[in-house]
Parts: structure tokens; sequence; C-alpha cells
């Protein structure tokens, strides 16, 4: 009955791996012979408890997060969050600073202003990599080398997107804050490489990258900054109360979590955040191969140190020839590949769960492409 | 390879349709013919886009749900909508009154007030019917006839809790609010019977009871209601923008939303939320019926003509006979019935997915238990 599996190159919901899916299916009607769904479970059961737990303990692992840190499983996308963390960590008077490195970049400013200004302090964009006229579209190749980065003496945070979807910019080396606490969105490459989680006050990633399907957050945050945030706001919006509630301050989307769960235990059992780095690598270096080798054909606009490792974007000589290249790959069963509304052109994602296999499969066409429609 | 399945009476997450289930099971590793998981689809894809066109349609068909309203389906639990209800629609100087029937309702205000505060605005308590000291376990026995409630002249909206879970305390016949917007939150009795919409400016509820699992909450919105919300906050709480965007604004929780089409449909199948109430009639009738049959035994709290249809709560003459009762039930395969740890004794929640045949499984036991245990 079943179809054979599409090659998912979605930039996200993206594909999840097949040991994840095929657990949950397994276990849907029937979680550990219980005689009803792990949905449908109390999130105060003990059977669900044990699922929340494990969530945590595994992201613990896998990221050796240390006991400074919290780890939280929220809601509402990091879209949320974007306004959640100047309403948490911006007091009255104060400003944070924003790296700009992409279209995320922006909407973390354009969210998180407003509620700025709400709580009475600002935000503002310390650093932007934006080519081309404010207002319009605009076009980013390359994220800021570590020491470009200054955040202003007194800021409240420093913030910046690791991984740009829709330009393909990723950092290689992230800023130093120095007294200034670092807020990074992850949300596109997290568990895809290790990181020196220490150095973060503050860690957010929607989790329907590389973690699982949307409708889950996870937060990892430093105590130390959880102590001075905001008292005066709803305590549903306060981080700490979810800490101190272990996430259970509220009914979490626990379906979702048991979901992240599966995956990370499926990261675990395939070697860890070393082995998806691997992977990553090998992976980006046939796409990135494959783009270079035909270089008077394929073109990838960013900046060599900062092309992704998760999202791979590039061009062709006309819209007309990818058009053709979607249509054709999707003919292979290759789906998601079609670059961003906002900016055409192609992009291939290549999260944790994309094998090396699928993108050898992609790399073969789009060597036999390059020299049939050249 | 099936457990039988377990009668679940837990009070949300709650049980779900086992044909909803069934079928997300069967379509779990390849929706629709397309070789993956519908979490694994992009939100701006065909095949999603058709389940969260298809959900927002049955709901509308379902409850009957009038042009001038809006569906929306979004994130963060009822409790993230109580802050985020008088962050839209309080403005600087204006108040909203607030109808407290149980601890749903003083969370709605403990949530909503310090957000009030921070928008220049406040909210108030208009009328309580709690019995017991302030700062105290209070108890909660009735909600107010519709004559009771008045909504201040000018109040921003009139908010209340159509059915209290912890409580049982459900509404017979809604206030009033005149000029004055109705909203009510009705997480817990949504498509239990029928509803006119046209009534409230704005309806909400958080899936984990009546309409899918925890992660997805629904919004039902009177578009007046929304030209007048404030512009000033960030766009992501902002109603108006997951109106215009038809809540696509961010990534949706698009399995959650899958599982709530999948339960609307068989809602549908099942003969539309009229059959529902019969349903729900006929179980309230049965446990209510073997609560007075044995009143020397068993005692509902609650006011006749409140005694909620959704949550049924009773005591038995002590504590050690409500933990054997507990005890004996599960033993018989019949779980969730323990009440909520802030107020002790027996809750039996009967929501649409919990059958005719469970509750008088139920009931039997009841009976038996009274005559054996007296």
């Amino acid at each position: 009955m079943a179809t054979a599996r599409t090659l998912n190159f979605n930039a996200g919901p993206a594909t999840l791996p097949l040991p994840a899916l095929e657990r949950a299916q397994r276990e849907l009607l029937d979680f550990a012979g219980s005689g009803m769904s792990v949905m449908e479970h109390s999130h105060r059961g003990k059977e669900y408890e044990a699922v929340h737990r494990e969530a945590g303990a595994l992201l613990r692992e896998l990221l050796a997060i240390p006991a400074t840190h919290e780890v939280l499983f929220l809601q509402g996308g990091a879209t949320q969050h974007f306004a959640q963390i100047p309403m948490n960590f911006i007091d009255k008077g104060r400003t944070a600073d924003y790296v700009v490195t992409g279209v995320w970049g922006e909407k973390a400013v354009s969210e998180g202003k407003p509620m700025a200004a709400l709580m009475g302090g600002a935000l503002r964009v310390a650093l932007s990599t934006a080519e081309g006229p404010e207002g319009g579209e605009r076009t980013y190749r390359r994220a800021p080398a570590p020491s470009e980065v200054k955040a202003a003496e007194g800021a409240a945070y420093l913030h910046f997107t690791t991984n740009e979807t829709i330009h393909g910019v990723q950092y290689d080396g992230y800023p130093d804050g120095g007294a200034v606490p670092l807020i990074a969105d992850m949300s596109s490459d997290i568990l895809s490489r290790p990181v020196d989680v220490s150095r973060f006050s503050l860690i957010y990633a929607g989790a329907q990258k590389n973690i699982g399907p949307s409708g889950v957050v996870l937060v990892i945050v430093d105590k130390a900054l959880l102590e001075r945030s905001r008292k005066d706001i709803p305590k549903i919006f306060q981080y700490r109360v979810h800490a101190e509630n272990e996430s259970l301050y509220n009914t979490p989307p626990t379906f979702g979590i048991y979901l992240v769960r599966n995956v990370l235990d499926w990261v675990k059992q395939a070697g860890g955040v070393a082995e998806m780095e691997r992977r990553n690598a090998e992976k980006a270096r046939l796409i990135y191969g494959a783009i270079d080798a035909h270089g008077d054909f394929y073109r990838c606009p960013v900046q060599a140190e900062n092309r992704s490792k998760m999202n791979v974007v590039f061009r062709l000589p006309s819209e007309a020839l990818e058009e053709q290249f979607v249509g054709e790959a999707k003919k292979r069963s290759m789906v998601g590949i079609k670059g961003h509304r906002s900016v055409g052109g192609i992009r291939v994602s290549t999260y944790n769960a994309v094998s090396v296999e699928w993108v050898a499969t992609l790399v073969d066409f789009m060597n036999e492409f390059a020299k049939r429609a050249r």
C-alpha cells in the first residue's frame, strides 16, 4: 500500500526522519499499552510526563546543554517569540540590538519593535548586511564576521539569526556580545552542528525544520537571564514561569512534543549532532560542488564562507530554465526546491532528515540537466 | 496487536473519535498519495491548503457561522488568548468587564489584568459567583442568569466562560451585552450544542476537549470587532492580521489542524452539532440520574440548571471512598475520573467523543459501587 517516499527538500515544515514517523504511526492508537493515543493522555499524567521529560533530556544530551540553562517547549512559532523576547527582556528605557542578515532577521525586528515600544524601551538594528534600497526587495549575501559586530554598551541583548532560510546565508562563527547577553534564532540550523550553548543567554527555534512538526518552539535559556526578566507581563508570556513549571504551566502541544521526542531519539541513534554535522557537510559538498562545477550554468549568490548548509539557494541562467528544472525534478519525485516567492530561483533545503542519498540523486539530476539544457 | 480501547474520561487533552485517529494513522506516512506525511508538507502547498480550508469550512457549516465572522486557527492555548484578547481589544483608558464562574474565569482575569495595564486600560470583575474567601480555594456552584449580568456602559467587551471544567458549572442561557461586545471562552463546550454565533463578537476555544489535540486554538471573530482592534501591537498578536492571512501569517500547527479537520468531519458524519447535543443530553441524563438516584451516596454540588453536560463533578461520602472508586474504575478500564487536584472529588468529562455506551458502563459501575460500598 505504501507509495515510495518522495524526496522532500521543503524549507519547513520539512521532511522528518522515517523511523520517527513510523514509530508515531505504530503507536498512534495505543501508546505504551494504555489503550489510547498519546494525544489523548492528560498532560499531567505519568505516560505523557515520561515523553515530555525524555524530550527535554534528549535535547540536553544532544546539545550538551549546561545546568545553567533551562529547556522549554513552547508554542507560537519563532514569529511569536520575535515579540515575546522583547516583552520579557527589554526594560523601560533600555534598547536591544539586532543584527539582520536576511528576511527572518527583518521579521524579528518588525515584530519586536512595537513590543519594545509598548514595554517602554526600544529596538535598533545594530548591523544589517542588506544590499538594495530600504523598503524594496533586499538581497543578503553574507553574515558579518564576529569582529564586525559590536553591541552597544548597556544593550538589553544582542539578537541574530544563525541561518537565513530564504537567502541561504549562515553564520560562520558567532558574534561575541561581551557583557551583552546573546540571543539567537536557530530555527533552521539547530541540531545541524554542535554549538557552545554556554555562550548564549537564549536560543530559540521553531521545530518544523530540524526538530519536528510545526506548532512547537524550543527555547534554551540561561537562568541568569530569566532572573532579570520582566514580571509585569502576563504569566503565560513569561519564560520564567514556563521554566518554573517545566513547560507545563498550561497545556503544551503534547503530540508535537511527542514527535520531537521521536526525532531527537532518531538523532541520538544516528550518532548525535556530530554525525548530523558530518552528513550536512557531505550534502553541502555535493550540491555546492555541482553548482561550482557548472559555474556557467548554476550560480549561488552567497559569499563562500556563509553558504548555508541547510538551505542551498542558486539561480539558473533564466527563469524559464528554473521552471523547467523544478518541473523535471518533480517528475523524478523531488519536491520543495522552488525558491521562496520573494526571491525566486531554486532553494534546496537539506535539513538533518534529508539523506545524503537524496542529495546525491538531486546532484545527478543537476549535472545531467546542466549538460542537456545549457 | 490492538489493545482494547480504554474508556477515557479525561478533562483535556481528552479522548478523540476513533475514526479521526484511524484516519490519521492510515495517512501518517503518505498523505493523499504524495509519498510524505501531511506534517511534512509546506503550509503553503496545495495539499495542506486543502486540509486547512476544509477544517475552516467544516467549522463554518457545523456552527452555522455567519459571513460576518472570521474563523482562525491559532496557537498558545486558551491561556495565551486570556492575555491576547485584552492586547487587541482594550484601548487606552478603556475597561473590559469579566464574569467569573470558576477557575478558568479567574485565570482569564489574572492573565488579562497585567496586559490590560500595559495597554493603558483596565479589566474588572463585573460579577463573580465565587463562594469562599478571596485568596483561598473558592467554590463555584452556579452561573448567573442572563438578567443578573450587566456590562458597564462603554466597556471594551464583556467576557465569560461558557463551561467551567474544574467546578462543572455551565451556563444555561447567555448574558446579553447590549451594545457591549460579547467574548466567550468556549474551550470546553464548543460544538457540544448549537450556539447563535451572531450574538458573539468573539468565541475562542482550545482544541483539546471537543475539537482535536492540544496546540490548536480556534477563534471565531466578528469582522466589526477586528476593525476596531489595536494596530500598535506586533502583527503576530493581531487577530486582524491572522484573519487577513487566513491563519497563514506564520506557519500554523499543520498536523494539529489536520487532526481538527478529521474530528470535525467525524462530527459532521455523525449528524452534526444537533446530534452531539442529543448524545450529550443523554449522557448527562444517565450520570446525573445515577447521582440523584443515590443521593445519600453521590452528591453534585452544582446548582441544577448549571450542571455541566461536559464535566460532571460529584463527591462520595469520604475521600477514602473516592479513592477506592477511582481505583476500581481503573481496573475496569475507566480512567481520567479523578477530580482536579484543587477541588478533589470525582470528575467525569463527557465530551463529544465520549460515547453513550462508555457512560452507560460507568453508570452501571456507579450504581453497583453505591450499593456495595454504602
